[in-house]
C-alpha cells in the first residue's frame, strides 16, 4: 500500500503513468524546450504539439486536429467558450448540477452582458427528464451548457438526449467533460455536441495546467476570441487570426503539459476505455456495497452505468469536514469534503450548505484500499 | 559546445536550471500532485503555492504575497488585466513597440467595448520622450500599458518616467515585463507601477505554461474578473470571490509550473540579477562589436544599459527568414526571423513587413557561441 490512500481522483489524478513521467524527464533534461510554431528551427516542438492534437482529435472524435484547442485547463476552456458565444441579451440553459467553472462565468456574463440563465432541474441521483428542456427554450436561447457528470454525486447526465432536443432549435451545445474524459467514451463527430471542454489532469492522467476544448468548425466561426495575443501567424496584423487553432491559442504553449497529455492519452488508449471503466466500476460497486452497512446517506445513483467512480455521502449530523480530516490524520486517506466548488449541485441534492464527504476512485485504486477505507469509516462512525 | 547554439532566449529559455529539473523530477515521481487549496489533506501543494507567492512577492517588490496572481503566462495575464480594467468608452495609451499580447487584446476591446487607443511613438532604438505622453492624455484615459523592453530591438523603455506622468493624472499603469523579468530589477512597491505582468519561461527560467501578474490591492479592487470558476473558497456562491488571490485564480493551478518558477527564481536570486545582467551585457557587447565589421544594419541601441540581450538586424536585401534557416541548417544556430508577433514594433522601426533577424542571448550563452555565430554570419553574408 502507498503512503496515502488517495481517494480524490475527481479533483485530480495523483501519480502520472510511468511512460508519461519518462517522457517528461527526457524532455526536461534535453535542450529542445523551444517555443513552438514560431520558427523553422523549432520543428520538434511543432511536431509534439501537432501530434498531440492528432491524438486528441482521434480520442474525442473530431474530424480535423485543428478543431482541438489547447488551454491551461477546463476552467479557461469554459470561460473562452461562454464569453465567446454569449452576447448581450442572449439566453442560456444549464443544469442544477454545474460546477462553478460554468456557474460563475454565467454569473459574470449576467452582470456584464445581461444574459439570462435557466436551470434544468436534476434529482439527487442526477436524473433529469430531457423533455423538461423544451419549456425552458426561448427565441433567444443561444447555448445549452451542461456537465457530463456531476463532480459531487458522480451521476452521468443524459446529455445526448438533451443536446438532440437543443439541436432541433438550433441551440449550440457545450459539454463539460471534466469528470468523464478518460472514463466515458465521447465522440464529437457522431454526437449532437458542438463544443466539448476537457481537462488534462483528471481522468486523462496528464499534468495540471493543460486542457482544452474541441469545437465544430462552424461553431468556432461564431465564437469570438477572449484571449488574444501572439500566435506566430498573421503576425503582420494586430487582429487575432480567424483560422484554427490559432484563433484560440495565443501565447507560448505549455509544452511539457501538452507532452504529458499526449503520453497519458496514449496509455489510456492502450488500456482501453472499456477496461478502465470496468475496473473502476468494480471499485465503485464494492464501496457502495460496503456503505450499505454503515449509518450514512449516499447522494447519487447505485446504477454503475450511470455514474463515474465518485461517491458523496453524509453521515447524519456528523461534520463532513471533520470526518475528512480524521480519515486523513488517523488513516492516511485523502478525500474531499464541503461543497466541491459546486453550490448549485449541493442545493439541488439537498446538502447545501453543509456539503458532503466525497470519495473518488481511479484506475490504480485497489480493492484493498476500498476495504481499508470502509473499515476506517466504520471505526469513525462506530 | 551543445548540439545547438541557442540564440532565441527572447522567445523562451531553453534548458532549465539543474535545481529546477531536480525539483520537478522529485515532484513528478512522488505521490503528492494533489489539487491545491481544497482540502486540509493537501497542505503540501498549498505550501508550495504559497511559498512561490512569497518568493515572487519578494522578487517583484510586492508588500503582500496575495498580490501575486498566477496565470498560464503573460499573454493571459495581459488579457485579464486589460479586459478587467477597460470598459465601454475608455481610452488607453500604449506604445508603438508593443507585442501582439497587448496590441491584439486592445484591438478586440475596441471592437467589443468601443475603447480608444493612442500610441506613444518610439524610435528605432526604443527612445521615446516621456513628455510626449501629456498631449495624448484625455479625460477618459484609464490605462497606460507599455512593454518594459521591446522583444524586437531589445530597447528598454523609460517606463518609470512615463508612469510617473500617468500617475499625475490618476491613470492606471501596467508594465509588461515579458522581456525583462530576470534581467532588470523591478520593484512594484517603490515604483509608479500599478500592475506588472510576467511570464515564467523566459528570463525567469521556469517552464512554459506559468506566469502571472502582481497588482496593487486598490487596483485589484477595480479590476473585474475575466476568468471565473472554482477557487476552493466561498464555494457556497456562484459569485466569484473578491479576495486576493482567489478573485483571479480559478481552476486547478499548474503545480509543476509553479514549482519550477519557485526553484528557478531562487537560483536567479542566488546568482544575483546584477551578475546575470553583467554577464549578458558582455555577450551583447561582443556581438554588437562583431556586427560592426559585417554588412548589416542593427535596429536598436548600442548603449548596454538601455537594452536587454536581444539584437535585431537586417542585411540589405537578404531574406531574413532564409538567413535564419541557413544559420540553423548549416551551423545549428537557433535564431528567430520575421515580425516576432510585434507588427507595431516593426512598423515603428521601419522593418515592416519583411521583419528582422533576431539574436537573443541568455546567461548560459558563451563567448565562443557569440564568436561562432558572428563567423557563421560572416560566411553567409560573404
Amino acid at each position: 500500500m502507498n503512503e496515502w490512500v488517495y481517494l480524490n481522483h475527481a479533483s485530480t489524478s495523483n501519480q502520472k503513468p510511468e511512460a508519461t513521467q519518462k517522457a517528461i524527464m527526457e524532455y526536461l533534461c534535453g535542450d529542445r524546450q523551444w517555443s513552438a510554431g514560431r520558427n523553422l528551427a523549432q520543428m520538434d516542438q511543432n511536431h509534439l504539439i501537432w501530434d498531440t492534437r492528432v491524438t486528441l482529435a482521434d480520442f474525442f472524435g473530431a474530424k480535423n486536429p485543428k478543431q482541438v484547442i489547447f488551454t491551461s485547463g477546463v476552467t479557461l476552456s469554459l470561460n473562452m467558450i461562454l464569453w465567446g458565444l454569449l452576447g448581450q441579451g442572449d439566453h442560456v440553459i444549464t443544469t442544477s448540477l454545474e460546477h462553478n467553472a460554468v456557474a460563475r462565468p454565467l454569473d459574470r456574463l449576467k452582470e456584464e452582458r445581461g444574459i439570462e440563465v435557466s436551470y434544468l432541474a436534476c434529482g439527487a441521483d442526477g436524473a433529469l427528464d430531457p423533455e423538461e428542456l423544451r419549456p425552458l427554450i426561448r427565441a433567444n436561447t443561444k447555448v445549452l451548457v451542461m456537465t457530463h457528470a456531476s463532480n459531487v454525486t458522480g451521476a452521468i447526465l443524459p446529455y445526448w438526449e438533451c443536446f438532440a432536443i437543443a439541436k432541433e432549435y438550433g441551440i449550440i451545445t457545450v459539454l463539460d467533460t471534466a469528470q468523464t474524459a478518460g472514463y466515458c467514451q465521447v465522440h464529437l463527430e457522431d454526437s449532437p455536441i458542438d463544443v466539448l471542454a476537457f481537462t488534462g489532469h483528471k481522468g486523462l492522467w496528464a499534468l495540471a495546467g493543460v486542457g482544452g476544448f474541441v469545437v465544430r468548425p462552424e461553431i468556432a466561426g461564431q465564437m469570438k476570441t477572449l484571449i488574444c495575443g501572439g500566435t506566430g501567424s498573421s503576425s503582420h496584423s494586430t487582429r487575432q487570426p480567424e483560422r484554427l487553432p490559432d484563433k484560440f491559442e495565443s501565447g507560448t504553449p505549455n509544452g511539457i503539459g501538452i507532452l504529458s497529455l499526449r503520453e497519458s492519452v496514449k496509455v489510456i488508449e492502450q488500456l482501453g476505455l472499456d477496461n478502465i471503466r470496468a475496473r473502476e466500476e468494480i471499485l465503485t460497486q464494492r464501496f457502495l456495497h460496503g456503505l450499505e452497512e454503515l449509518p450514512v446517506t449516499h447522494h447519487g445513483t447505485k446504477v454503475l452505468s450511470k455514474t463515474v467512480p465518485t461517491v458523496s455521502i453524509t453521515c447524519g449530523d456528523r461534520d463532513c469536514a471533520l470526518l475528512s480530516q480524521q480519515l486523513f490524520e488517523r488513516y492516511g486517506i485523502v478525500t474531499r469534503s464541503g461543497l466541491h466548488c459546486a453550490p448549485l449541485a449541493h442545493q439541488s441534492i439537498g446538502t447545501y450548505p453543509q456539503g458532503t464527504l466525497r470519495f473518488s476512485f481511479g484506475y490504480h485504486t485497489t480493492v484493498d484500499e476500498i476495504e481499508y477505507s470502509l473499515s476506517a469509516l466504520r471505526s469513525l462512525l462506530g
